[in-house]
């Protein structure tokens, strides 16, 4: 780290652990942020095949505190962890283990969570409003278990183009929520009714990121004040979804916010210390440039 | 680290392994190597109770390439290993864990090369030579098998205090290497016997390890110009043995040596790349100080 510190025998480790996981933006963020509140802890990557391996490993060096678990492993780890939370359960993965003082492995999901934070820190606070969703994958069920599971759940509409998915994810949410959802193919129609009466638009699909830079789900002329638009794509930060949103005078949320939001959950579910969010976000920034 | 360098998601991960680890200096010596390199390794140490889970981990991590061994674990490590070099089965420990390119995990010993490299470093080859070893344990098997087992080996007497141990030990050198070996319980009359035809006297015990600095096995009459004296205790680095020894106009070599020696060749089994020397003695002398 070019932060000054001395790494030593008593350093707490945390990691990524994926597979690819070389191209990670995890280390810089968090090993910026243990510097900035000068706590023994360093952060590294490793690429993990053997998962049920990896995590008895991770079980038995005692000060290795710490994971953010990214593809392919956010649901193979799930069996070889001691509890699980109800929003990860929910969900069906984990993107975060703490190792608890007692050595149990608690799994969690801090992705749903920081997307909530984003909108409301932007002044789009989603209780009971309408909400869509575009997508019915990974990202999307954790985005969605949160905002159902909210006190005042908005009105969730969730849209994607895996029909089996989106008709479980609404199975799910109807199930373990009190949230009201539908769940409806994409189309033009589709897209077009719901957003008609959306508050919020999350988009929760892999469409608009670099490369693909070009792409986008929602045809501008859809777009209109008084909708807020949240793109969870961060490469490129201003995806082409989010620039005809501003100049359709949406307010736009960047997948950036959910990023540094749910580094920042993890900084904290591992050290105890409040995260120095602004530290985080300028070393996100500052990569993605 | 206070080295300018940014630990990222395709660093190289190498540790200590121990219980208890905290006190290691390990770390401090790897990473300020790894820095003067400009290598992307990190070195941190891991408190490991359980080392099959522990290894299994290890192998499963794929980007931790290497592991400095120490109490407990140097025995308890063998069978979870795919290789272990000639001179750590017959010392039946290994220091030093390398994970070679195609996932195998290697076991070796460097504490016997890096005692008999301090020797000759410092002018006192043990070739065709007399060798005294005080001590019968770990560290004294592991440069009695190195000195044993050189093209010209020196005849080699070994003192110590566990029968069984001494016994074992000779027993052992002389099945597995060609060296002429003797072993006999260490009293004074034994020792007197030894040291005066000894050329060079390796201290391989704890005696005289701080906090016990008045401590000494060799009564300083014993002492003669002509002798070479090694004292693997590095803490401190001027034993009483070794002060009683130079001012008796010994050749005197400080355990120092040793310890600097067996890291900059675990160093080059994990990088392939020249281990930097007046570095890694550089810290070590800051931390001892």
């Amino acid at each position: 780290m070019s932060d000054g510190r001395t790494i030593d025998a008593t350093t707490q480790v945390c990691a990524v652990w994926g597979n690819p996981v070389e191209h990670s933006l995890s280390p810089a963020i968090h090993n910026a942020a243990f510097a900035e509140c000068q706590l023994n802890y360093v952060y590294v990557g490793f690429r993990v095949e053997d998962v049920a391996a990896a995590t008895a490993g991770f079980r038995a060096l005692h000060n290795f505190r710490g994971l953010s678990v990214t593809i392919p492993h956010k649901v193979a780890i799930m069996p070889h962890l001691d509890r699980i939370d109800d929003i990860a359960r929910h969900i069906g993965s984990v993107n975060t283990v703490v190792k608890e003082e007692s050595g149990t492995l608690r799994g969690t999901s801090t992705d749903g969570p920081a997307a909530v934070k984003a909108l409301r820190d932007r002044g789009a606070d989603p209780a009971d409003r309408h909400v869509l969703i575009l997508g019915s994958g990974g990202a999307a069920r954790a985005v969605a278990f949160a905002l159902a599971m909210l006190p005042d759940p908005p009105r969730l509409t969730i849209l994607g183009v895996v029909g089996e998915e989106v008709r479980r994810l609404a199975v799910d949410l109807r199930d373990r929520t009190a949230a009201a959802v539908q769940g409806a193919i994409l189309t033009g129609e589709s897209l077009a009714a719901a957003i008609a009466t959306a508050e919020i638009l999350v988009h929760c699909t892999p469409v608009g990121m670099a490369p693909h830079v070009d792409a986008t789900l929602v045809p501008c002329e859809l777009l209109r004040s008084g909708l807020a638009v949240f793109d969870i794509v961060y490469t490129p930060r201003r995806t082409r979804l989010l620039r005809e949103a501003a100049a359709a005078d949406c307010l736009t949320i960047e997948g950036l916010d959910m990023f540094v939001n749910q580094a920042a959950a993890q900084f904290e579910l591992w050290t105890g210390c409040p995260a120095p969010v602004p530290v985080m976000r300028r070393v996100v920034k500052e990569r993605l440039r």
